[in-house]
C-alpha cells in the first residue's frame, strides 16, 4: 500500500482534557498506518495522492466497543421494559430467526451497510448463537470494511426453548468449530462471547474459560447493567464476591484473557478494583441504560480510577448506530450523575467524551483511536458547512457541534486501516 | 383555499395514552382545518386534488414550545456550564449582536430555513430585547409559512450594560412600540417575553402587567429551571410565596393572561397547584435540562395534577432543533426521574411523548396537534423507508422509530394551517 495524504481540518485526542486541532494540515498514510501530520506536505511525500478534503473536519475512526448486530431491525422500537423482560419480549425472540440463513443475509445487510457509512470503523459485535450466521456477520463486515471482534454467542440456561444451545457441550463444541472458519481472519476476529452470567450455566464457562486458555481469544460479555441483573447474579453464583468475580472465577475476566465489558452501571468498588487489576473494559452505553432504565454507570470515578473506559451504542438497547451521538449522551448522562448522584463528580466535557470514542476505546483494538505516528490509520471526513451558523467557529467548537448535530449525511468518507471503505459522491 | 387530501399512512394521538393510525388512507383539508380521514375518499370530495404520500407516515405538524431564536447560531456548543454563568458567558454576548439589523438578518435566516424543513410547525419564540430585529424575526417566520407566537424580550437588570433596557420605562416603551408594528398579524402573533423574574425589576413586571391587562396579550417565560436561579429569586422577590407567585403578583402568570413558562424542574407542589389554578402552559425542555445540568422535570406528576404540558427544544440549551428528538429526550429522562427521584412516577411512553409535542401544547395555539375535524391542517410527511429493517413493522412501531431515528431528511413534506410551506424534491 502506498503513501497518501488526507488535506482539511485534522482534530483528535490524544490525551483526554482538550481537543488537538490543526487547520488545513496534511494527514499522511504509509502502510495503513499515519505517518504524521503537516502543515506542508514534506519533500519526502512530494508526489503523493492527495485527498483533498479543504474545510472538512477530519477525525478519528470511532470506535464502538458494545453492538448487538441482530437487534438492528428492532432498533427504536419496544421501548417500555427494563432489560430482563426486554430480553424475553424483543431479544429473544428476533435472535432467535438468524438460524434462518436467508433471513440472517437480508438483516445484516442492512445493518452492515448502515455501519459502513456511519462514523464507526472498529466494532466488538454479538451475533447469535448460529455459528453459521455468526461466520455470514464477520464476512459481511469485511466486505463492508469495518474491522474489529464478533463473537457468536454462548447461552444454555435462563433463555426460550427456541433459543438456547442444547447443553454446555454443545455451546463450547460450536464455539470451536466457529472458532476454527475464522480464526485467521485479520480484519473482523473472533471474540469469546458469553452472552452474560445468567444465561451461561457454570459448565459452560468452565468449558469457554479452558478454551480462552488454549486460544487466547479475547472476551466479551455484559456486567452489572440493571438492579434485577445483579441480584440474579447473586443468586446465580453466591459463591462469587460480585458479578464481575463470578466471571473472574473461570479465568473469563481480564489478565490472560483481554476483556470488555458492557454497561457497569452498578459496578461497585471492589467490582471496579477488579476490573482495573486485571485490566477489564468498561463498554460505557448511555444511550441503552437510558432506554432500559437501568441508570448512569460511575465513568467520572472509574476514570479516577485508571480503568480503562471506552463507549458503545449496546444497538439496539441504544437506538442510534451513531457514536458521535452516544458521545454527547455520554456528557448528558455525566450532567445528571453529577446533579442526582454525586456532586464530587464533574460531569464529562466534550473532548473527554471524544477520547473516550476514540483513543479510550480504541486501545481495546491495538494502536486505534489517535492520529498519532504509528496508529491504525483510521479516518473520518465530515462535512459541518450543511450545519449553519452566523458566528466564525474554532476546530474545537465545530467538533462540539458535529458531535451534537451531524446525522449521516455529514458523514463524506471513512478510511479504515487506510482503506477507503465509504465516500458521498 | 380549496379542499385537498393527503393520502399516506396518517397517524396522530387524539388522547396521550395511543397512537391512532389509519394504514392508506386520506387526510382531507378544506380552508386550512381538518375536515376528516377515510380509506375511500367520500363522494362530496370526489376530483379534489389527493397529493400522494403512499408508504409514508403523515402525522399532525410538532409543537415548539419554547425556542431563543438567536441562541441557534451556537447550539451545540458551550456545554460546560449551569444556567446563570452560561447566560453571562455565552448567551447575553451572542444577544447583544441583534441590535445590528444585518447579522440578524444573517443569523435568522439560517434558523428560519432549518425551522422550515423540520418537523416543526408551530412555535413560541424569544427574540433579543432589539426591537426591529423582533420584527425582522416575525417577518422571516412568516414567511416560512411557520405560525406562532415571538416576543421582543424585556430585560432591564441584572445584565450586561451592553445588554439590557435602559430602565422599566424604555423596556415597556419599546414594547409598546414593537407591539403596534405587530399587532395585527395571524401568522405569527405578539407575546409578551419578560426574560425571566431575575432580569426584570419589579417596576418593569408592573407596567408588563399592565400592558398585559390593556392589550390580552399571552406571555411566555422560564420558571423554576435551576437551583441556583430559584434560590436567585428568592433573594430578589422575598414577598413571593414560590417563584411562579412573585409573576402572578403582577398578573403575568395565567389566568386571563394565558401563559407557558419553560422548564419547571423545581417547581413545587405550591407552584404545581397555582399553574393549575391559573391554566398555566409548562413547557417541558428534556434535551436543554440535560445540557444545562438543570435536572428532571415532574412530568408524570404535572400530567396526573392535570397541567397543561407540552414540549420545547429551548434552542439553544437543547442543541437540537427536532421536536421528534425532544420527545425521545423526554421519554428517557422520565426514565431516569423513576429510576432515582420518584419509583411510583411511571416513565413516559412513546405515545404520551408524542401527545405532548403535538396536541398537548399545540392547545396553546388553539385547534392544533390533531387530525379531528376542525383542527388546524398542520402536517407533516415522513419517509421512514431509508431507515432499514428486516421486520414488517405495524404504524405505531414505525412512528416511534421515526421519532427515535430520523435527521431532517426524512422529512418529506410539511403543511402548517393548510398550507404546503416544505417539499423535499
Amino acid at each position: 500500500m502506498k503513501n497518501f495524504a488526507l488535506k482539511g481540518d485534522i482534530i483528535y485526542t490524544p490525551e483526554p482534557g482538550k481537543f488537538r486541532c490543526h487547520e488545513d494540515s496534511y494527514l499522511v498514510c504509509g502502510d495503513g498506518k499515519v505517518k504524521g501530520i503537516w502543515r506542508e506536505l514534506p519533500e519526502r511525500f512530494s508526489g503523493i495522492r492527495v485527498e483533498d478534503y479543504s474545510g472538512k473536519l477530519i477525525f478519528p475512526g470511532l470506535c464502538d466497543l458494545h453492538i448487538h448486530a441482530p437487534q438492528y431491525s428492532f432498533r427504536g422500537i419496544g421501548m417500555d421494559m427494563e432489560l430482563l423482560p426486554w430480553l424475553e419480549t424483543y431479544t429473544f425472540p428476533e435472535e432467535s430467526k438468524y438460524g434462518d440463513l436467508e433471513y440472517a443475509k437480508k438483516a445484516y445487510e442492512i445493518f452492515t451497510e448502515d455501519l459502513r457509512r456511519s462514523a464507526t470503523s472498529r466494532v466488538n459485535v454479538f451475533a447469535t448463537i448460529h455459528r453459521e450466521a455468526a461466520v455470514l456477520l464477520m464476512d459481511l463486515l469485511e466486505k463492508a470494511g469495518i474491522c474489529g471482534f464478533a463473537g457468536k454467542v454462548c447461552m444454555d440456561r435462563n433463555c426460550p426453548d427456541d433459543y438456547r444451545e442444547e447443553d454446555a457441550r454443545t455451546s463450547a463444541e460450536e464455539t470451536r468449530k466457529w472458532y476454527e472458519t475464522v480464526k485467521d481472519r485479520t480484519m473482523m476476529r473472533p471474540i469469546l462471547t458469553p452472552r452474560f452470567l445468567p444465561s451461561c450455566s457454570d459448565e459452560l464457562m468452565e468449558q469457554l474459560g479452558k478454551f480462552q486458555r488454549e486460544t487466547g481469544l479475547y472476551v466479551q460479555s455484559h456486567l452489572s447493567e440493571n438492579p434485577e441483573e445483579v441480584e440474579w447474579v447473586k443468586e446465580l453464583a453466591p459463591w462469587s464476591e460480585n458479578y464481575g468475580d463470578a466471571y473472574d472465577r473461570f479465568g473469563l475476566f481480564g489478565g490472560t484473557a483481554k476483556t470488555v465489558m458492557a454497561h457497569c452501571v452498578y459496578s461497585g468498588k471492589k467490582e471496579r478494583a477488579l476490573m482495573k487489576a486485571r485490566g477489564v473494559y468498561a463498554a460505557h452505553c448511555p444511550q441503552s441504560n437510558l432506554n432500559l432504565s437501568s441508570g448512569i454507570a460511575p465513568v467520572r470515578t472509574m476514570l479516577e480510577e485508571g480503568l480503562h473506559v471506552g463507549l458503545g451504542t449496546d444497538m439496539a438497547g441504544g437506538a442510534s448506530l451513531s457514536m458521535l451521538r452516544v458521545m454527547t449522551d455520554a456528557v448528558q448522562v455525566s450532567k445528571m450523575y453529577w446533579r442526582y448522584l454525586d456532586k464530587k463528580k464533574k460531569p464529562l466535557s466534550a473532548p473527554e467524551a471524544f477520547y473516550l470514542g476514540t483513543k479510550g476505546g480504541g486501545s481495546f483494538f491495538g494502536q486505534v483511536g489517535s492520529f498519532e505516528e504509528g496508529y491504525e490509520f483510521d479516518a473520518v471526513v465530515l462535512n459541518d458547512a450543511s450545519l449553519g451558523t452566523a458566528l466564525d467557529l474554532q476546530m474545537d467548537q465545530r467538533m462540539e457541534r458535529a458531535m451534537y448535530l451531524s446525522g449521516t449525511e455529514e458523514i463524506t468518507a471513512k478510511y479504515v486501516g487506510g482503506r477507503k471503505i465509504f465516500e458521498r459522491l
